[in-house]
Parts: C-alpha cells; sequence; structure tokens
C-alpha cells in the first residue's frame, strides 16, 4: 500500500468516519469544513482527532491537518474526497473551481450523478485544471457521530464500486482508490454509478406510501419493519423496472435492487421484500420521524429528478418515478423539478444516448 | 308529490335502500338484478319485501315487482335508477339498449360521468330511443346490507346535486327527482356533475399514502382516523386544485372538496384536514382492509383516470392526479389506463372545452 495525500472535505457523519479510518490505515489527511459550520466541528478542531469504534479501524486519529481554508486543505494532495449530502456538490465546485490543480481527482462519496454537476459547475467558475471527477454508489461506511469527537461505525462495506469522469481515466483513479479500499470496484463509468445508488429506489416511494403512518406515530416508524409490505415492495419494484430501462438504453446490464442489496450483504436472495423483510441490519433502524427526512428532501430532488429527467432525455418512460417526485412536490410545496439535480446543471440537456455515453468516456462535448 | 313508476337496477346496499326507501315513499318500485346474482337476493325476491332501519323512511317495503327480466322492471316506468358500482355502467348500458323507450329517464346515483359512457355505449348497441342520462354526484345514502332482507342507513345526505344529460331537458327531470328527493340540486350538467364526486379526491391518494400501515396492520385500520394527516391531506387538496381547474376550464365554478363535504354535514368548516379529522360521521368508519378495496379499484379507473384524461384533452395538467393512477397500477398491476373510463369510453376524445359543453347541454355531436 501507498501512503496517499487525501483531503476530505466536510464536517458529517461520513466525513469524519472517512478522515479518520483512513488516518488509522497511515494516510495523511486533510480535513475542511466552512468557517460557518465551526461550531459544529470545534471538539475535532481544537485538537484535530477523531476517535473512531465498531466496525472499521478503532482508535483515536491524529489528522495531520484540520482548516476552514479550502486552498490550503487541498493543496498538494492528489485525492480529494467530499462526503457532504449531494445537495452541495454543485457548491463545493464553485469553491474549489480556482483551487484544483492538474492531476488531482475529486471523489464524491457518494455521487448520484454529482459528478457531472460537479464538472460542470467547477468549469462553469472557469476552472481549467485537468481533473478527474469520481463517484462512488454509495458512502462506504454506515456510520453516526457519537460524541464530540467520536463515530461509531454500525456497518463498512465490503465492496462498492467507482465511475471516473471521464472513464478513459478510470484504472488511474482506481489504482490509488485500491490503497483506500481494498474492495472498490470499477463501473464502467459515471453513468453506471449513478444509476446505482439504492437510495432513489428504496426511500422515496415507500416512504410517501406510509406518509400517514409516519405522521400519525410522531416517530414511532420503523420502515423496514413496518414500512415495507407486499405493497409498497411491489411498487419499489416497478419503480426500479424503470431504472434498469434507463440503464438498458446507456448499453448497461445492472442487477436489480434486491439483489444488489444482498451482494452487499444486507439481507437475503429473493425479491425486494424477502431482501429487506429478511436484514438483520435495516429492520431494527427506526425512523423517519417526520417527511422532512432526507429519504424525501435529498433522494427525490437528487435522485429521482435526475434519473426521470435522464429517461426523458433518452426516450425512457418513467412513469413512477415521476409520480413520487409529484407526491413529494405536493407534500413539500417545493418544485423539486426545478431545484433537483436537472440536465442543465449536470451539463448534458439535449444529449442522445450515444452521445451521453461518449461525453462520460471523453469528458469532452 | 306525484306517485312516480320507478325501475331500480342492481342488488346491493344502494339498490336495495332506494327500493326499500322510494317504496315506503309511496312510488310503485320495480327492482331488477341479473339472473345469474339470483344467490344473493333471493331473501328479496322471494317475498318482494325489504326492511329498511336508521336515518331513511323505516318499515318493511312492499316491493311492486322484483325481477331478473330487465324489459320486464323497465316496461312503462319514468324513471330507472342504476345503483351499482360505476364499473358497470356499461354493461347495464349494453342491456338497457333494446328496451329503453322514448322518454324515460335513466339516473346513475352516483356517475362519475357514468351518463356519457352510458349514452356512448348505449347508441353504439344502436339504442334510438329518445331519453335522458342523468348522473348524481353521489349516492344519496350511506347504507349498509345487515340481514338477508334489511338494509339500515346510516346518513341521508340533505342536498346533493344532478347533472342530466343533455342538460337542455334538466329541468324536466328534476321535477321528476324533487318527488323522490326534495333535497336533489341541479349541476349546469353531467361535468359539473361528474367532477363533484368527492371519492376520487379524498380516497386513492390517502389510500395509497397510508398503503403500508393498511397491510402492515391487517385491517386494524381507521382511514379518517389514522390516515388522515397533515401531508396525506396537503396532497389531497393539490389533488383537488387539479380538479377544480379542470372545472374552470369548462367554465364551472365549483366549491373545494373541504367546502362541499362541510356543506353535506360531514364536518367542520375549515380546510381538508379540519373537516375529515373534525367529521363524527367518518372518523369511526374502519378500513379499508386491503388496498384491492373500491377506494382503489373504481376510484382510480373510474375516477381519477377520467379526469385526468379530460384535464389532457383539454388542456389542464394533472400531475397529481396521473401520479395516483401510476402508483395504483403499480401496485394493483392493473392498467388502469385501459381499463379506466376513458375518453373514448365516454364518447368525447379529442374534443374542445367548448365543443365538449356544447355536447352535453344539446346531446348532439
Amino acid at each position: 500500500m501507498t501512503k496517499r495525500r487525501l483531503a476530505v472535505l466536510g464536517g458529517g457523519n461520513g466525513a469524519r468516519t472517512v478522515a479518520a479510518d483512513m488516518t488509522l490505515a497511515g494516510h495523511e489527511v486533510h480535513l475542511f469544513e466552512f468557517e460557518k459550520f465551526h461550531a459544529n466541528v470545534a471538539a475535532i478542531f481544537d485538537d484535530r482527532t477523531i476517535t473512531i469504534s465498531g466496525k472499521a479501524r478503532n482508535g483515536t486519529a491524529e489528522i495531520a491537518l484540520a482548516t476552514h481554508d479550502l486552498g490550503e486543505a487541498v493543496d498538494g494532495v492528489e485525492m480529494i474526497a467530499i462526503v457532504v449530502p449531494a445537495l452541495y456538490h454543485g457548491l463545493y465546485a464553485e469553491h474549489l473551481a480556482p483551487v484544483l490543480r492538474d492531476g488531482q481527482h475529486v471523489v464524491l462519496m457518494p455521487g448520484t450523478f454529482g459528478s457531472l454537476e460537479f464538472i460542470t459547475t467547477a468549469r462553469a467558475k472557469g476552472m481549467k485544471a485537468r481533473i478527474t471527477v469520481t463517484e462512488l454508489d454509495t458512502l462506504p461506511y454506515a456510520t453516526r457521530i457519537v460524541g464530540p469527537g467520536a463515530v461509531k461505525v454500525f456497518h463498512a462495506l465490503p465492496v462498492f464500486g467507482a465511475g471516473v469522469f471521464p472513464s478513459e481515466r478510470t484504472d488511474e483513479v482506481v489504482r490509488i482508490l485500491k490503497d483506500l479500499y481494498a474492495g472498490v470496484g470499477k463501473f464502467r463509468d459515471v453513468l453506471e454509478a449513478g444509476l446505482s445508488n439504492c437510495n432513489p429506489v428504496i426511500h422515496p416511494l415507500g416512504v410517501l406510501m406510509n406518509a400517514g403512518r409516519i405522521e400519525y406515530s410522531r416517530g414511532e416508524f420503523y420502515y423496514y419493519e413496518e414500512g415495507v409490505t407486499p405493497s409498497t415492495a411491489r411498487a419499489m419494484e416497478a419503480l426500479d423496472e424503470e431504472r434498469l430501462a434507463i440503464g438498458r438504453k446507456l448499453g448497461l446490464d445492472m442487477p436489480g435492487q434486491a439483489e444488489a442489496l444482498h451482494a452487499v450483504d444486507y439481507g437475503p436472495k429473493g425479491d425486494l421484500w424477502e431482501t429487506l423483510k429478511g436484514s438483520k441490519g435495516l429492520t431494527p433502524i427506526k425512523g423517519p420521524t417526520s417527511l422532512a427526512n432526507r429519504y424525501v428532501t435529498e433522494d427525490i430532488p437528487i435522485g429521482l429528478v435526475c434519473w426521470s429527467q435522464l429517461g426523458g432525455m433518452i426516450g425512457v418512460p418513467t412513469p413512477l418515478m415521476r409520480a413520487t417526485v409529484e407526491i413529494g412536490i405536493a407534500i413539500s410545496g417545493v418544485n423539486y423539478w426545478e431545484t433537483g439535480r436537472t440536465m442543465e446543471k449536470c451539463g448534458i440537456a439535449g444529449m442522445t444516448a450515444e452521445e451521453l455515453c461518449d461525453y462520460v468516456k471523453t469528458g469532452v462535448r
């Protein structure tokens, strides 16, 4: 294993976990958070330590650098991990555009087509550096903050995938990623990565089909135990079929969601109902406690808006994805078709399937 | 009050109640049910009596005629009440086409654009008789079968409305209806009547947004008590806005659903949440116990498919209606866009709003 220099951007559960785990693995980690969120990360920034326990490396990690200066954080590092809600990928692109340098590799954990939004936004802000932007299909950990400077990892995914933009440079990026995560695999490109995030399939529709209960129970609700029933699972599978159809139109032969969840050890082999209801990891999870939850506020505008617009663009009907977005709009009062991850934000509006596949391969339109 | 000769077609809760209540009111009632359902109505057909209790007239009604012969049932009557699930309006039209005579009045209780499907189907089957087809916006009773020959009425609506096809003949029909139901009011036409049924607004979307709970509770579910929450009520109101927009495009200024329910004494004045949750009549109602329930299987294909296709035809977007239909399709596996009440079945495909308003007024295309 080569020791790598790595910037981790973000201050939440995921960013702290990546920073601590990678530091204990022997890499040099620079942690960045915006100054306006200083109060959130003060305990870590004060002594540059994070204590990590659970299913990843365990111990107290001494971070090489903790800074509110983005330029300082990324200066001289080869890889920049952005570990923030997908809603903020564009914001980070704006701030990173002036400080990125040739040869650096940006990695979104996870992405859901964030790589396309990132590169489009950064270029619009004048970025000329020759970089790659990679997106993972998932954050490699299920993890939570458990104290001012402490995180606990409940599950570390044994395998997950990376899609690289442009995909011609996949091997170069994955070689570095393998030093961080041995189990990382290659997607064909960011299209495959972006379509492989499981959340837009198993969260929004199921939450909306339990909306009454989530509110009526006032938080006494277990999504996987109570909310996954024959009908809700059937609807999620029908929505998954739309995702797979988009993939096929792009030349991708992806596994269905039940199979994918089983492959990363979430539950037994079977249909989606069997896998989710048979999951020892998922069924004890309580919540969501309200509809103003990322299952709705992130997975709809980032996941389903992007997927369904993509489907519409390349001629794949997505009536259930659209249905889910519309009901989300009705209850939130937010027009996710505009606030979400649109084809314009991804810089791919109007492309055919062929043009799109070509663009993500070469990075050139 | 003039004594009227009336045929009541159907054998369920509603038909039995209409037949008994109208008989006790002094009218001559002929009751018809298809012979293949004889077992269901044997107790009534044997001695031609129905016992009725509750909030309508009370007593044991002696029906003038109970028959499986449709021609005999409608022979010489001036009004023919069809009191069956809306899914069967077309079937009744096929069977009635050869036996209807000039001057007879068909009344659908309720209709939801069934009048248009009825007249189209009957004409296609060769009917030449000069008839009217009226639709009510609701069955005038909340009623249930409580014994082999007995019904109980839980609520008799003080007011409701009738739309007549063609609407030029509204006064003629309502004069007769007033002898049956003093509280009946006039809609401008069958378009207003068909858009005034409350069920497609308050049933399907709310059921789908409680789908997980309905299944998980295995029948221990109270729709209005548990299922109507801030978000589900907000979504129903957003869907109601689409209905009102269709009405406006047709020149109709209709009340919102909360106001309409309050007007017929269902609950207090307020928004939809306040009216439904404050309803002494509705909140004790248990169910639905499964998703294979008329809240889905009738209110989606008959109500929402028809309304949203109508909206599409005259240029009014109905994204939430469409969303609800799509999720209904996903859980039922039935393509309601084809099995439902389409514009073709209503005989109005391709009409502009103007042409449609003209057609329902004159009955001539």
